[in-house]
């Protein structure tokens, strides 16, 4: 046998002072978090120094043969499309029915305080129908790009197939996101506060490649794109934007994009409202000036406090919100060493910073960021604290690369009034309670 | 209304002669693959001019409204937890019934023709069990590290939930894959010959800090992580890696851990082979040597022509693989411009570069990279170029940040001998006919 621990470059990694050192060092960093885990030494139970409160006395899940290690399970014939585990029945998508009349045109939320990292997985992205999902063979859809081009053209799946392709992370998030809150504290969890977010890897081909296909006339400025669905959603989108980064997916976190999403193609717009991100695109109209479609004009404008609206505030502002504690996900270990986590992001390009305040605003820390930052997509922040036990008022403040700051929500009052229901990107807070459970609550 | 085209930026940003040069531009860089697709002009329709053979009649698919575009789909209500569309049925794991004696100690693999980007699904990682799927409640599960550490601890998941995370992209590997092939062209089609390898992004905590939380004795040279399922999968990991990058992963693309990848928590051994990545991790012991496991012994060695075994071969070398077309995605588009695209990782580091042969490996081009590029995580790549029907030997050689190259077979085989099974990172044939179906083949 050839062992490869008799190469020397191994042995000198592996000596044994050099290793004890790295653990040292290891554990100097870590000294702030040295919470006393529940000790056991042999069989003896030694004991708990500590907060952590579980695991003092012999543990039989330990001590004693479970079912799981004992039979076999199923094998690899049982699923060849996974799905979660039994136990994870909460990390679900959840509707409102009271929000809308009827669930064909409604939208639900992303379980924000179930995840981690900065992807969304594709079963758990929010969703937001107009008229409900299409069910689209791939095999019969058609994309026509006609109006200001040299040539008018029609594309098959196959077609779109010849085009080079690129592979990028961005967040969508519904213009209404937060909605609910521009008159106060009203929905008692990040899933319903938050949750019309979710971050995907795309693959799509470059818009810009198709409109050089067909040619766009000088006098186009304007872009029209059109769903297949029922509600044949339009939007007028700026050439400039479509030039730009804008692309034609049919790919969704490495698979075939969801029914939901849009299945077998929509429009990725980066940084800008959800509702521009047309799915299930059957049409690319160009045209010299915007259409006013009814999802430009009736919704998606802002109405401010002297009866005039804002329009075309196409792009989402930098905002943040501390998923993990929140009213779903209360701090269920008690006291002592706790890791405070959050998502940041900013339609205007990547996120260069997070404060945390325990305090309500009075104080704040800056968190840690983790993880993939990519331009226009979810960042992962952390803040580790030792909760004494007593209440907090979490909140978090994102900055992004061009100094845009997260307002507090009477900052943004003051600018917007209250009559709105789009664009509500302030600072979110929690009130955490002694038993560690925690409430959607607003700070003066 | 304010309309923020007012704007002197936008209106800038819009100017039709800037415009209209950005197209021209993007035209010219396109001019390689202007294909010529099915044209339409108004009502009429025009005669295609080159090679898209489709679309060339009048389509009753846009001219008509479709069911899809009349009637309201499934509302929000419908699917807590999303599945891919019913057109997609193809994307699922396949294992191999002859290949085992038993499906709950087998394999199957990722469908790599049908993905796309770099993150695999959840829900198509392939999966390889030595017991079946152990299902457990993570209120009842248990870590121990126990052995030759100052203080043995027991955690929860609560436990582990104060320690800090990390989120990290790596792909598993099993050491088998492609482990078929060694003897000569034996399985056709991609998801066979290399599926038994997945891309994902963990959130863990560093088992380095549970490790410092223990205090590792200075005698304390190996680590022995031990499953919690039937098969209690063991195997000896030198502490240096331990305490350099591995994870106690919770969770995986953005959501708990699925059953099949040891759910509640699994070791991250990134660029090491997938056996190593223990699965429903109870228990994590420290030793002064390694314990020489059925796992590192009588399997996982690589024996030589010699009678020799070479052991401890825990890095995955550098490898790829075109992934379409390939046996399973003829082309199906007919003649002129195609887009290759495949996926190529080292266990090393991050990949450099890809080169791909259209003629069995005697002309090489670069192919383009495309999306992150993270070390130890499967990279993307795509080579456009004009098909023009002949029969074609496609390849693809990765080379990796430390100079390593991927091998041919036959040097490979040079080096080792048939008799192995682990550990085959060679050049894969495709040989593309002219109806643009795909078969595995070799070339001298």
């Amino acid at each position: 046998m050839t062992d490869i621990n008799n190469d020397p470059k191994s042995t000198k990694a592996l000596n044994s002072q050099l290793v004890k050192d790295d653990v040292k060092r290891a554990v100097s960093r870590r000294s702030a978090i040295k919470s006393g885990l529940a000790l056991m030494s042999g069989g003896a139970i030694a004991a708990s120094t500590a907060s952590v409160a579980n695991a003092v006395t012999p543990d039989p899940l330990i001590t004693e043969i479970q079912d799981w290690n004992r039979y076999l399970g199923e094998g690899v014939d049982a699923r060849p499309y996974g799905s979660p585990s039994q136990f994870e029945s909460e990390a679900v998508r959840r509707d409102v029915p009271w929000l809308t009349a009827d669930a064909k045109s409604s939208v639900n939320f992303t379980p924000l305080h179930k995840l981690e990292g900065v992807i969304t997985p594709n079963g758990l992205c929010f969703e937001r129908h107009h008229g409900g999902i299409a069910e689209i063979d791939p095999a019969d859809h058609r994309l026509m790009i006609n109006g200001l081009v040299d040539t008018p053209l029609i594309f098959t799946m196959e077609d779109l197939k010849r085009f080079p392709r690129e592979n990028k992370v961005y967040f969508l998030e519904c213009a209404a996101n937060s909605g609910m809150e521009w008159r106060g504290a009203q929905l008692n969890g990040c899933q319903f506060t938050h949750g019309m977010v979710h971050n995907v890897m795309y693959t799509g081909v470059p818009l810009k490649y198709l409109l050089a296909e067909a040619g766009v006339k000088t006098a186009g400025k304007w872009v029209l794109p059109e769903g297949g669905d029922a509600s044949h959603m339009t939007r007028s989108i700026p050439l400039d934007k479509c030039l730009d980064d804008c692309l034609v997916a049919t790919h969704m976190n490495g698979e075939a994009l969801r029914p939901e999403q849009g299945y077998p193609m929509r429009l990725v717009v980066p940084g800008w409202e959800g509702n521009m991100w047309i799915k299930w695109l059957r049409r690319i109209e160009i045209g010299d000036k915007p259409w006013h479609q009814r999802e430009e004009t009736s919704k998606y404008t802002d109405l401010l406090e002297d009866g005039l609206a804002r329009r075309f505030t196409w792009v989402m502002d930098v905002k943040s919100v501390i998923t993990n504690p929140s009213p779903q996900a209360p701090i269920d270990h008690g006291r002592g060493q706790t890791v405070l986590s959050g998502l940041a992001w900013s339609g205007h390009g990547k996120v260069s910073r997070v404060d945390v305040s325990i305090d309500g605003g009075r104080n704040w820390k800056p968190a840690r960021l983790d993880g993939p930052s990519w331009s226009r997509s979810v960042h992962r922040f952390y803040y580790d604290f030792n909760w004494d036990g007593s209440e907090l008022l979490l909140q978090s403040r994102a900055v992004d690369e061009f100094g845009n700051v997260q307002p507090t929500k009477n900052a943004l009052r003051a600018q917007r009034g209250v009559n709105s229901i789009y664009h509500n990107n302030s600072i979110q807070t929690w009130h955490i309670k002694p038993d560690g459970s925690a409430e959607n609550v607003e700070v003066s």
